[in-house]
């Protein structure tokens, strides 16, 4: 019961994370009239505010973790049973699907369609990279009560520092796939995406453990 | 005595809301010169900026609901008196037309004036309950002290990732329809808006039940 | 010798504020190659940031006013020796010119200079009364240590909404009418602000009373 | 071995520093197709984001100097051991020019290469010494535990109402010379931003004194 309550927050959470991901997206792409930057910008405080908001709104019930390579290092570090990591990754896969169809309805689209924005080559990898591990810094070293914000601000600053908008998360990799609009990714690109994020993951988690653990986690903390 | 200084409270603070929405929305429109996009980010500023603070203001004295929606869901939990919400929401609707016409006084425009922008379709009613779901999940979910944060956060991401640019507000679509400007909602597109807000807070009250409740809500917490 | 530390903050403070209003309005203007919304988005930005940690640094000193018509309610309200509001209206108004001068001294300007930018009519007055009150009722009912980031996002928002761009202060009205830049105002133009920004803050202080005072404010709060 | 963890956080946040600072330079330069005021709103909020959580994340450890200005200053007030000032510059300095090439790896530029972008003249230097100065007046006077969000808000301001964009920083200066791209420097124009920051610094710490000291300051305390 307990267990379903996280489910049912990992999955809502991921759900409105790349809803308002993708949907912030398509609005600045529509506004902006080909001025890339401006409609980044206004993705970039979109995703800023609603990040803040989901983690505080659902941290107290899952963690907020909303991205499987979190999960799995919560679960390396005894902080998620082991056996909850495979149904926390599938709910918030679920939610990053669900999140783009609640997208592409508001905004009068075909609900179901594929990205064909191709994004690979080594300087994508290490940027995923990057940004998943300070990602992972971020979460295990943020402060308890701050977290919510540290994680927005990192991203917010991640959109723009490394070359891929910083994805950061295998879940949003697999979401954004399926929209065919600024934020998506082609399927063919996600592997390359995925498996740097991995990697980054393991990074971060190195450096944390090299600079001496803080714990818990800012992210799993009760506030 | 303590009933009307509330009401002052939820009067005032619903007439700036206005008064910050459309009047950024027409400085934004004037300066922007046809960029929409810059419009709108100006426009959010303004708004998230202006939420914190009147929150922050008059939640200690009302709540700050300044919407009618969040003010019958509070009736509906007990949170407000069911005598105080037809007090509650007229103060509200008042507010709200001041509040449009205080940023004409400013603007030097024709006061009494009617917006003809139609805001209507699939798309943009499932917005407003998504919208409307989204801002009663932040309000009844936020911890103590940061809702004026969040519920400013929200609405700033939320008027990029719905389609609508969040109104999640009958009160605001109400004094909206006054403004023949940026901001503005033609009068027959306002049944609309308001139904569809209405269902999303339902929506948005369940959803909260599901994932169990916080209470009290951070909206009504002295702080 | 307190009292010499707190004009000495008085006087760096307003100095610092109107080298943050007008310095990044002239950096604005240069870049934005005459899209006026991204400059006084940029405006906004720098002068949200300063004013957070102008009122964060200065505040526990002297009450961080910097604004002559916060210090002349704080003297009716007892806050501030009635024999101090001479020194500290001059030590503000002083760093305000003092302020300017370094923009210009930046940016490679002339010291000296006039703006000839005409602000006037009924609009601009009626904007600049309620900017002041907005910032007199954000002032009075801020809760201990939120000040400083309530002023900062008022103004941010205030910038927009109010058709004045929200001066809000007389201190602000007399060193901008040194700059001949996008922040500036014409000498003929800053009496009719600066009565309408005393009107303005009396019906703040209004207001507040009306609906109740909470004491002591915000700003004197030694945090 | 506390001392080794000190330098590797003051490495790892200056080089993250500079790549925060470069890499979205690189980013905002490329997509705001000429719109400098665009690309520098851009570079300026993804250095606030990334300030802020830099300083949360390594100010436990090191203090989150990543500053040879700030560290030589805070051995002059000793909260840093004089012994520790030389090996922190290093790695300051050391981090700075890795940050720099691990933007470029991943925006698929050389990684050795040097900025031809001159920055000198009376203005850049006094814009760098009131940079400089506001920063440390900042740093010494933070109140607990907001150190963090005051010096990302300063440097938000000051990147625009400073006419040399602030560097306010010899390791940003050092590192931004291998950079040639929107956030560079030529090698030439160093010396002279280095000079200037220093006097800064001095003049910082000096109207620090005025005010009265306020102690410890906010960057090193445990939080």
């Amino acid at each position: 019961m307990q267990e379903a309550r996280k489910l049912l927050a990992e999955l809502l959470g991921t759900m409105l994370l790349l809803c308002v991901v993708i949907g912030s997206g398509i609005m600045a792409e529509r506004l902006a009239a080909g001025n890339v930057a401006v409609a980044l910008l206004a993705n970039t405080l979109a995703t800023v505010g609603g990040l803040y908001i989901l983690i505080e709104v659902f941290g107290p019930i899952s963690g907020a973790h909303f991205n499987p390579a979190v999960s799995a290092v919560m679960a390396v570090r005894g902080e998620l049973h082991g056996r909850s990591l495979l149904p926390y990754v599938s709910a918030q896969l679920l939610g990053a699907v669900l999140g783009a169809w609640l997208a592409h309805a508001m905004f009068d689209m075909t609900i179901l369609q594929w990205s064909t924005k191709l994004r690979d080559g080594t300087g994508q990898w290490i940027a995923e990279a990057v940004a998943t591990a300070g990602l992972l810094l971020v979460i295990l070293r943020a402060p308890p009560g701050r977290a919510s914000a540290m994680v927005a601000a990192y991203i917010g600053a991640a959109y723009w520092f490394t070359a891929s908008t910083s994805f950061a998360n295998p879940a949003a990799a697999f979401g954004r796939m399926f929209s065919n609009s600024f934020a998506g990714i082609a399927p063919q690109s996600v592997p390359g995406f995925v498996l740097a994020q991995l990697a980054g993951a393991v990074t971060g988690l190195l450096i944390h453990e090299a600079l001496c653990a803080r714990k818990p986690t800012g992210l799993t903390d009760p506030q």
